[in-house]
């Protein structure tokens, strides 16, 4: 088994239908072009993310903020309770090839600002507008297809 | 000893002078008021805080990213190097009771998107404006009487 | 793809040949049963596992204490760099279903540590004797098959 | 102020009343000495130490492994949350001058392993017994002793 490229899929814990659509297609997306998926594991844009990667067949890892394995919802292959609370998010950015943010609240800007400041590319789908630096992308396929293109 | 009071000071490790100056006064007003002035303990805007602080006759912690005590910078009075790289900027977020942005780039966006997750109060001077609720400041005065006024 | 069992294993980042014979055989036993391989994805007993790992076909994940992915040994299949240096061992330790320490210094110790405190069950081959709860294991097959039955 | 000292402790945080004892004479003996006293900020040993500190006019630190400053024993004057959980015990023992370990589980068997890793010195008062790099004390006033000694 080679080296795999890590995508990493960041938002809010909870969301809207819409935001939930967006982060499932964004999973299908990763897994249907052989990525992994790394997220933290919890509800929200992750769960929906981690279920689309896993109903296309795709693997998902979980860097949880917590301390039990039992807080990853069930579409999580990998669990890794971290029991770091908030700064799992740094792992995660620095761990990704590269950011998708879906929708997204404080958390999300934290991890956005970080994969900036890392120089790890940030595609951004309906998410904070603070740098020029950040891909938008206006549907989920595109923002996988960025997401891609930026491994190359 | 009572417990104190924590302010942190986010902001560039590098900056102009002209930013060097606002943080090197709210330092001033941060020990004046008797504040203890928490930060990364680097430079730039860190460096200037201190200064600002230490001449003052007042406390400084740095939470370093680093590994070595040698990295603090001068004025530092408490240096607890982390070893966590910017992961040391969820702890300053989380354990100051106040937040007072000066400047800024990636790194400090990612200390305000924290402080308002965690809801500590983020007072802003010519910084990141990513939220409403950060309250913003005009002059070094300002963001220091801002800061003291939040934590009555 | 379900959820895997994650077995990690603990040892000096730079060791002798027959310490790293032990750790490669210990690799290959954990892919042989269809773990997932968790470790600091660094050189000595980890390379020597990793590389077990790989040729026999498995999953190696490296929580690399730095920056940068290209720290990892050639043999480690998911990279994830955590920037956090040593505090990566808590997380190898709460993520671990179960550890393996091939034989280890003090980070090592640490790990054990975490471990026990965890409650994660510590299988132990020519490592510290710190408690009566580490599992001693005298060959790579038995720490392997030991590993596996605590998973039941 | 200058750059003050560090002195870490370290031990359980539940303990009988003995090792409380000679906790909070530890405690008291680095605030004699002008010595700033780190540590967890929680029950047991830490808050004993705190006490002894606190009553003899010094200042403790409580790196608190939690998100909350009201974890907090009433004897911290600084009280730094983390939210890092068992990870705050790497940044103790990186932080610290000295260690002295008064007791202690596992908890405390994970950083005495750090510091000895990380070339801290270790002071021992009825506790693990892993290495002859700890410098083993009888009394609280002896632990104090050799700690200051290692200052110089």
């Amino acid at each position: 088994m080679s080296r795999q490229a890590i995508i990493g899929v960041i938002g809010a814990g909870s969301c809207d239908t819409a935001i939930e659509t967006l982060a499932y297609r964004v999973g299908s997306g990763i897994a249907a072009q052989g990525g992994v998926l790394l997220c933290c594991g919890q509800g929200g844009v992750m769960q929906a993310a981690c279920k689309g990667a896993s109903e296309a067949g795709g693997m998902t890892i979980g860097l949880l903020p917590g301390t039990d394995k039992r807080s990853a919802n069930p579409y999580v292959t990998i669990a890794l309770p971290t029991g770091l609370n908030d700064a799992r998010n740094v792992i995660i950015a620095r761990s990704s090839d590269v950011l998708i943010a879906v929708g997204g609240q404080f958390g999300t800007l934290s991890e956005i600002a970080f994969g900036l400041k890392f120089g790890v590319s940030v595609i951004g789908l309906e998410t904070w507008d603070v740098s020029q630096e950040i891909l938008r992308a206006t549907t989920p396929d595109e923002a996988v297809s960025l997401a891609f293109a930026q491994l190359q």
